[in-house]
């Protein structure tokens, strides 16, 4: 990181996040310790076949269990439908179709007695058959899930630039296959939760893990029948997003109607197993992908076919095409390509957003495959990569436009911090031992500053200084553990020249703050931060001009330094903000130091072929992996990570740090250990003994490094690193793992029993 | 009320209270159902003499306990003094000065265990003299109460103007008189309260009952060492105020220091003992007036020497002469009038701020006084009061400027709907039975717009219309039961155009709220109000502005009614303020409608002779009250009350009327039944039980009417009628008890033994 490139003061200070005190002492209060007085549990039972016509509930069972206080049935409740493809309800009153679907809910004292209550809730279900491959569910005549549609097709995408014919045509080689990414869960530590309660006047407060508090308002209010403007969203602290809060799912509608039916206040919070089986997963996806290169390595085109596993509802999962033809068309600079996604219905669970939003799926085939590529045309990886990489002010065949753009950087920063090719040489000439070395590299490229999904795409700020000099910053955006908070503040401190340490930060009431879509697309730093600036940029002025007439100075000669107003040619401290504030309240002016902002980022709506600039800016990474492969067991222990992020100009260092240590744990969990496994619509391993969570104790060492570039539009040159860290681990780690093994595996995850039989059976997926 | 005055909508609209439906349902939370995770739980010991030596503290006995987590002693705390005075500590180390001094306290896991940790802890007297009569504390060589001090005199005040020598000769009728006002209390039916809670950082959250929480953050943090921006209050919501919340009380920083010692967060709770006994009381006075006047009735001078028994510690009680001198240079025309305060220390109880502060005390020997100058000189109590009273424009005295003022049409509309010309006819007749009629009448005069005692008396506000047309409405003000929250969304609203039932007013946490001095000196809807008008009225521009962007019409051309934009020359709907906010997060513009808005009223600080506009503007009321009295059970019965008030224009006639009846009530105990013992520095009556409140079956009818002067500088003409309700309600009651029974009473309260055995012995007070 240089020195030189940041400004003095807030911004590029490795500070600990605001809440870490409050986090690591346990104060702070997750959803699980909002009580409420006279407040209910509730509990959700849930379809026990995948595919089944409901013949009957008898809840009378419940009913008679002490301390039960309403049981409620897909009779009893709205079935307005929800979701991001409007094909869910909050209770199913004729069918289940996954395994997911609530059948009925109770509200009663404790949880225990909810929980009991489910349990005693008999349903008679008429068992119909079901569908579980989405390769199945895709053919002409397959058993529907949904009778009333005409075909299992959710959703389907086309995109192309260029002429891919031409590009094939050009080509001095082409390799194609086929790579197969599995289910996995976001595993949040805090599991899910809301706790509903309405006033007297029939207002309804939700204390809520939405990641998107505004438009959950909207959403919800058609659901339940609330109007908007009576619903008020309280976010409790979060443990753990990742996506998975992006969506409102049942079990949030059916605590409001317990609340609804019991006139008391209802809380309902997953057990660990629920947030297993009944959170959405990351989308699973088959990928046919093939591409061309002439012989000096210029990529020449690129055509991928994808075929989704939609499950039965649809969710944000079935979005995640829009993500990844973002990287299929624009990663490298590809002159023809092509994007084909189907989204198919089956009786599986369904998905939902997560973490790099499609992107882990969609970097997969690409880098894996560019190292066959570069393989066949014997280049090395590291150079066929910088030959297509970007340049700054370049404009994709999408018309994502890169106006800061490190990613050759990143690549030869990678390279160096790695000592690539002295180890590329040496584990060439690996020995005959059962443990085996690699090394591999892959990048990506990421929306760094939103994605205009939605008409806006932008954020409002209040800021307030008082009279004792302390900031108030209340922002639409959302924390949901990423640190954003630490960020705006430090982006506004930088700007008002007043402490991090004199801020507060408001973001968790809708009634409090102004409008924001949410926390989603790596999108906070960069337009809440320009929205925290542009406040923070109109109160040091006000307070400038106030301090100017204060002390008969002209303003121009006066700046804000550490809370001081001081004389800008020597830095004589003059007087400070309390009291200029203090005076502008008792004496001179009369006036509030309190101002308004609101950024919307210069990006677009793309058009109906899926073209233009969806975000302001873009994030790149390298990641490089080096690994030991025990062919023998099929362990595999990576041995240090290189990551390399070109984020613009790092706000926090230690926050951004923090994101790549997690981003990559993920990274290798997704590769090597983690896998939600489902067989006929059940999830079979749901608990931390079964799933396989990347720990501490694996982890490699992680060199971090920053290739800082400075957006022109990103607040101090800020762009987004929310989701990139978790992107491009697993094909650098299969990359590294070809090189140490000569097995290229195409499909996830890579666990021992599995790498160890291929290895022995001679046969890999090639 | 004429309904001609009112504009349509929004103000004028008899609508409950925003918050009523939870209160009436219980739901609402009062600082006893505030509870954190870990909490403790504290209890004060407080002194059993009223003045003494503190020997020796032995604590063992209660850090023993079992579930005692933390016992403090004078020895453990700062001794920062504080308080208004300046001459109170949280703990006192070495003497105690009354019995309500703080001598230790304890923190434990229930308030059983402290309360009984309390009784075990040995506290060591050394009992000295104490002194509790003001008259004989004020002579020359009297017991100290400290000994550092030369006598026992705390303040004293004195302001005059015109020449009263010059007066007195003018006078063809003086009377004279010695009043005395003895001690009521507040009797909140929610008891006092706070909840302390450090951060990890050391930062304090209290969660407090306090009317005003700006200036309450600032000196809590000279008294708790706790830098103010690291202090948050978070008002809970208050069950009853009365003034008794304006100052800080010991129990208050011995929360944070047991919160401190422990580590854990502390609620200490007052109950309804604690609440009779260590409450502030009503300042209790002793008032020599002289009076006089011509032959026609004109008032020539009038002086006035009080004393005030201060107690042993100095809160708000002391400041009252402030306000009483108001009301006796200023309440009707006097020409030459002088006022002397002496404030004395002894070893009873203090008085804070009560509802009228001071001005109940001074109205009484005034209004009183006024009937007997009118029968010295042979003219109707009414006549003589219209021929004195004030008329708009006026400037008293001392330097009010009555801006609007309505004193005459009060006077003559109580007499008119009381029949009080008939009814003094009828009764002056009255006959030998025991139970004998009278009707009497006293007006008042009252700030109504607040009282610049601050270099400040402003009010910031912050106000969002959101993408659902609802309205958010940050204010500074505070409140505490008295509806300013749906009178300043009645402002809002009314200057808006949009209807009040989409308006949330948030106003209890000093992390969110603007700048503003408190509840106090009847100010909030005058300030707060025109603060709210003030912010509402730029949102309405920003909002008729983007409307006419949006539809390509000229801004002039649109209104906004209940939420919709409309053109004005036909009121056709043509979109929703919902939809242009939308429509400028979204697509045009891009800006979120949060305007800010600061008011300071146009009034001043007085001089050092107590002379100039204090307030930007003043109330005004006459009561006339019918009793009967039964002479020989001494008991009153008062068989209507005819309230008219001048609060300017009335924006919310059902919260108005509330404010009177409760004031009517207040003033009904004031004067007959409420009376808080004190013997030997000692509160004997501390319960409800023994205290008597004047109960809903006892009220009388009560005909409340409005004389709506329309205040030039008051938001849509409203000024303050938080205190004047209870003001004048006391003379009145004495004026008719001498007419019924001629004996003219010049202390309170008339309870029945007192009045039955004074008039058995055929002697009054006269």
């Amino acid at each position: 990181m240089s020195e030189s490139t940041r400004p003095r003061g807030a911004v590029g200070a490795p500070i600990p996040k605001l809440d870490a005190p409050e986090r690591v002492t346990g104060r702070i209060r997750y959803i699980h310790e909002i009580g409420l007085p006279r407040m209910l549990h509730g509990a959700v039972l849930r379809a026990e076949v995948p595919h089944a016509r409901i013949v009957r509930v008898d809840t009378s069972r419940a009913l008679s269990l002490p301390g039960v206080r309403a049981v409620l049935t897909g009779a009893d409740v709205p079935l307005v439908p929800f979701g991001h493809g409007r094909d869910n309800t909050a209770l199913k009153a004729d069918f289940v179709r996954c395994i997911r679907d609530e059948v009925a809910a109770v509200a009663a004292d404790t949880e225990e007695i909810a929980r009991e209550a489910c349990r005693r809730i008999r349903v008679e279900y008429e068992p119909l058959p079901a569908i579980f491959d989405p390769e199945e569910a895709a053919r002409p005549g397959a058993l529907r899930v949904w009778p009333e549609r005409e075909d299992n097709l959710a959703f389907n995408y086309h995109y192309d630039h260029g002429d891919v014919a031409a590009g094939e045509a050009e080509s001095d080689a082409v390799v194609e296959g086929t790579y197969r990414l599995h289910y996995v869960t976001h595993a949040c530590l805090g599991t899910s939760g809301i706790v509903a309660a309405f006033d007297s006047d029939g207002r309804l407060t939700l204390h809520s893990v939405t990641q998107v508090p505004f438009l959950y308002r909207r959403d919800m209010s058609r659901i339940v029948g609330v109007p908007p403007e009576h619903i008020r969203v309280i976010q409790a602290a979060i443990g753990g997003g990742f996506g998975s809060k992006l969506d409102i799912y049942p079990y949030e509608p059916i605590a409001i109607f317990l609340a609804r039916a019991t006139g008391r206040p209802v809380r309902i919070l997953f057990d660990r197993g629920e947030e297993f089986r009944d959170s959405p997963t990351r989308q699973p996806a088959i990928v046919h992908l093939r591409s061309g290169a002439r012989r000096d390595g210029t990529l020449t085109f690129r055509t991928a076919r994808l075929l989704l596993d939609n499950g039965a509802h649809t969710s944000w999962g079935a979005t995640t095409p829009f993500v990844m033809m973002q990287t299929f068309s624009s990663l490298y600079r590809v002159p023809h390509a092509a994007f084909d996604a189907e989204v198919v219905y089956t009786h599986n669970p369904y998905a939902g957003s997560f973490r790099g939003y499609g992107n882990l799926q969609a970097t997969f085939p690409i880098e894996v495959q560019l190292d066959e590529l570069a393989e066949s045309l014997g280049i090395d990886p590291l150079e066929l990569r910088l030959r297509n990489a970007q340049v700054p002010g370049e404009v994709t065949g999408q018309g994502l436009v890169f106006q800061s753009c490190g990613l050759a950087e990143c690549l030869r920063t990678a390279a160096a911090a790695s000592g690539w090719e002295e180890k590329r040489r040496a584990y060439a000439q690996a020995g005959e031992g059962p443990l085996r070395r690699g090394i591999g590299m892959a990048s990506m490229v990421h929306t760094g500053g939103g994605a205009k999904i939605y008409h806006s795409d932008g954020c409002g700020t209040v800021l307030t200084v008082d009279d004792f000099g302390s900031v108030t910053l209340v922002t639409g955006a959302t924390e949901i553990g990423q640190g954003s908070e630490t960020v705006l503040a430090q982006i506004a401190a930088e700007e008002l020249g007043i402490p991090v340490d004199r801020f507060t930060v408001v973001n968790s009431d809708t009634q409090v703050k102004p409008w924001d879509v949410g926390v989603h697309a790596s999108r906070t730093t960069f337009i809440a931060g320009n929205a925290a600036r542009m406040a923070a940029n109109k109160a040091r002025r006000k307070l400038l001009d106030a301090a100017a007439e204060q002390l008969g100075v002209p303003a121009g000669d006066l700046e804000i330094r550490d809370g001081d107003v001081v004389r800008a040619s020597d830095g004589k401290v003059l007087t400070d903000v309390g009291r200029v504030v203090r005076k502008l309240h008792f004496a001179t002016r009369y006036d509030v130091v309190t101002t308004t902002a609101y950024y919307e980022p210069p990006s677009a709506m793309q058009d109906p072929g899926f073209k233009g600039n969806v975000s302001p800016t873009y994030s790149f990474a390298t990641h490089v992996v080096e690994v030991e492969v025990d062919v023998e067991t099929g362990v595999i222990r990576p041995l240090r990570v290189t990551a390399v992020h070109d984020a613009g100009r790092v706000i926090n260092p230690l926050g951004a740090l923090g994101q790549v240590e997690g981003g990559v744990a993920m990274g290798l969990g997704y590769a090597m250990t983690e896998d939600l496994v489902i067989r006929e619509g059940r999830v079979l391993n749901g608990s931390f003994r079964d799933y396989k969570l990347f720990t501490a104790p694996e982890m490699p060492e992680v060199d971090v490094r920053w290739v800082e570039t400075a957006d022109p539009d990103g607040p101090f040159g800020a762009k987004g690193i929310g989701e990139a860290p978790a992107i491009c681990i697993a094909p650098a780690v299969v990359n590294a793992v070809y090189q140490a093994t000569g097995r290229r595996f195409r499909s996830l995850p890579l666990r021992p029993e599995r790498v160890a039989l291929e290895l022995a059976r001679g046969e890999g997926e090639e």
